[in-house]
């Protein structure tokens, strides 16, 4: 079957010829179907089978991009990577992404559970709540997902063979131009608060910090280190008390794993930030500030201490033989390698961190968490302490998951430099 | 037509049915074949027209390994890579390499032309013989043929679909294993200089030293930075006093630039410092040691200004447009930026190089140089120098060109330390 694109009708239609869908829209199915798209790049359908009340979420690739009409060409492959990368979480991670009931790669869609009781994470931010397991779920997500793709677990030839399969060129180039490149320099796309404009300005000439950023951005591009989520900011993620399930994997590809880290890391940061505004009682701010940072380190902990522990398990990838530290002091010299290989992984989190911070003040898309601050007063405050723990984290040089949420305390006043 | 290995008289059958040599061995051709072959990997036939006098080279991948007979399953994809690479240095750096003249990929070989005139540079250099254009002529090979396939160059997509094209897994493996991790563990193909036997012991239990390798090794199997010749070695390297041509890119893949800068100086200190066998007057010898060794600052002093001058004069790939350098001292940036990241490659060459260094003392397969010294205990002399150069290499900070010499000659004695 050739591509086209799904309507409220069709979509009906569609699902009820599936065969793996039966149990949900079999012989007796009243179904509706309700489009709730917010993003750019797709349609999503919420398909209710009105008997039993349950429903499923379709999504559908369009070869466009949304926002732009037509005119801004996006191959519909996207929804390939999403799909693979859904499936591959679904075996080492099953808990933290939602099932997969079916996927068409000629329709460019998928078919996912709904996740009725479970809201986008960015709201509830917004809304000052908090989330027991976060720090265990996402560090687990993270690290899992890292950890199975990379040379120390993988073959060095399957490795190869999922970076091939991987390879997604027109998503990575819209994150390469939109947060590496063009927030910096003068693009006509790029808007930012009036208030903020002489700061940008100083920015876009700060030879350090545009030095720093185009380290970030060669590493982005070329160090194909494990199969990264790609776009993991707190949007991303559906979340209640109890459950975390990560979404929308579409920029899926081989990079640095600081990339996954260190943009999840940025987005609690301008959550925290933004509470200038979301939060008035100074007291409980604070309080939910302190939470919310201090959920870096913590995840942190989660992401390092996870892998390691799968490390030491699967010791016979081919990036670390176990026969390679067999020797006398080995597994203590295994152990110090692991340790600096995950310093660096945290050093390169704070740099393209530091970049998603500042593309969300000056570039194509901010947060919800900032643009909801009606006051551009105020919303200038959160956002020049967002440069500055911007700064910290691109040119300062990082050792723990603590220095990284101390940047950003310290910012606002949460604490004295030099303390977490 | 399906694939059959070649045989002194089926080759001649081949060669006269292809259009393309029809000038070489046209309806007069009175054609003999000479298989010359001392790889393990592939067959090499000369076949000379002795009419005319002239000859052609056809090089056919086999699908085992020579040296193991038929037990060491390799595919003949690699001629793939071969041919790629070489009809792409043909198009940036023709006078660097030799014209090929035909390539079937049924078949898995490639005829190029014969170059009679020209020796294999490892032999030359322990004959003691000089090269007065080498330091421009491989200085400028490798910088063009890496600058023109980094995303310094290409659009982020261009470069994403030839990663793909010349993914190439099984000789990648070849060089993990041999390279960066058999020769540091026991492993029953390794051999060493009985005489060297516990210097190499006590290095395969050197906790810092392996930090550095395994870290040397990560490197190369995930920072794909540019296409690389992936062997260049002084045996890869075919030269007169005029001329230069590389060959056998058959390892062509991308990685980090350093690793054909390093492995190209590890063998220029391997050849310097064997001479303390080749060449018997000491004022002789040292003088030559003096020259090989001052090539490796003065290649590296070509590497960059070529590079540097490619990327001034190409600044528009999608690593680094010219607008993100475009405001007050921008252009004074952009220089510092690349300043930093040809630095960057230094260093990475000297981790790298340092690799080859060691892996040639006691690993699967050492270098002419060294095994045609029959007095072990001089042999053990050059390879004690050679751990010595290595350990610099792979442990100290590198800052330019005239370190990693100065490191192999004040190990030889040719130098204070702290000088060039």
């Amino acid at each position: 079957m050739s591509y086209r694109a799904l309507d409220d009708m069709s979509v009906l239609t569609y699902v009820q010829k599936v065969e793996a869908l039966a149990p949900f829209c079999g012989a007796d199915a009243d179904l509706s179907a309700k489009e709730i798209g917010d993003g750019n790049l797709n349609q999503v359908f919420i398909i209710t089978n009105r008997i039993s009340g349950k429903s499923v979420v379709l999504k559908q690739a369009l070869p466009y991009l949304r926002v732009a009409g037509d005119s801004w060409p996006l191959t519909r492959e996207r929804m390939r990577f999403e799909v693979g990368a859904l499936l591959f979480y679904g075996d080492v991670v099953a808990d933290l992404v939602p099932r997969v009931l079916h996927h068409d790669e000629a329709m460019s869609l998928i078919v996912i559970e709904f996740l009725g009781d479970l809201e986008v994470m960015r709201k509830l931010v917004i809304k000052g709540q908090r989330f027991e397991h976060f720090a265990e779920q996402i560090g687990r997500f993270m690290a899992s997902t890292h950890f199975y793709t990379t040379d120390a677990y993988l073959s060095s030839s399957e490795k190869k063979a999922r970076l091939k399969t991987f390879s997604n060129p027109q998503l990575c180039k819209l994150q390469e131009d939109f947060v590496f490149t063009n927030p910096f320099m003068d693009s006509p796309e790029n808007s930012c608060n009036p208030l903020l404009a002489s700061d940008v300005a100083a920015l876009r000439q700060d030879v350090d910090l545009k030095l720093a950023i185009a380290k970030a951005k060669a590493e982005y591009m070329t160090h194909a280190q494990a199969l990264l989520h790609g776009d993991l900011h707190t949007g991303s993620i559906m979340v209640n008390r109890e459950e975390l399930k990560v979404i929308d994997p579409e920029f899926a590809f081989f990079g640095p794993q600081g990339y996954d880290v260190g943009t999840l890391f940025a987005n609690l940061v301008l959550g925290a930030l933004s509470h200038v505004h979301h939060t008035t009682d100074p007291e409980r701010r604070a309080s939910y500030q302190h939470y919310l940072l201090d959920l870096i380190p913590s995840i942190w902990r989660v992401y390092t201490h996870t892998f390691d522990r799968l490390w030491q398990e699967h010791n016979e990838g081919d990036l670390t033989p176990t026969a390679f530290w067999d020797f006398g002091g080995g597994k203590e010299a295994f152990a110090v390698y692991r340790r600096a290989y995950l310093n660096r992984v945290l050093q390169s989190a704070a740099r393209l961190g530091g970049c998603e911070l500042l593309r969300r003040l000056m570039g194509i898309v901010s947060v919800a968490d900032l643009t909801q601050i009606d006051d551009k007063g105020v919303r200038v405050v959160a956002e020049q302490q967002a440069i500055q723990v911007a700064r910290i984290w691109l040119t300062e040089t990082i050792t723990d998951g603590a220095s990284l949420a101390g940047a950003a305390k310290y910012t606002v006043g949460l604490t004295k430099k030099g303390t977490a």
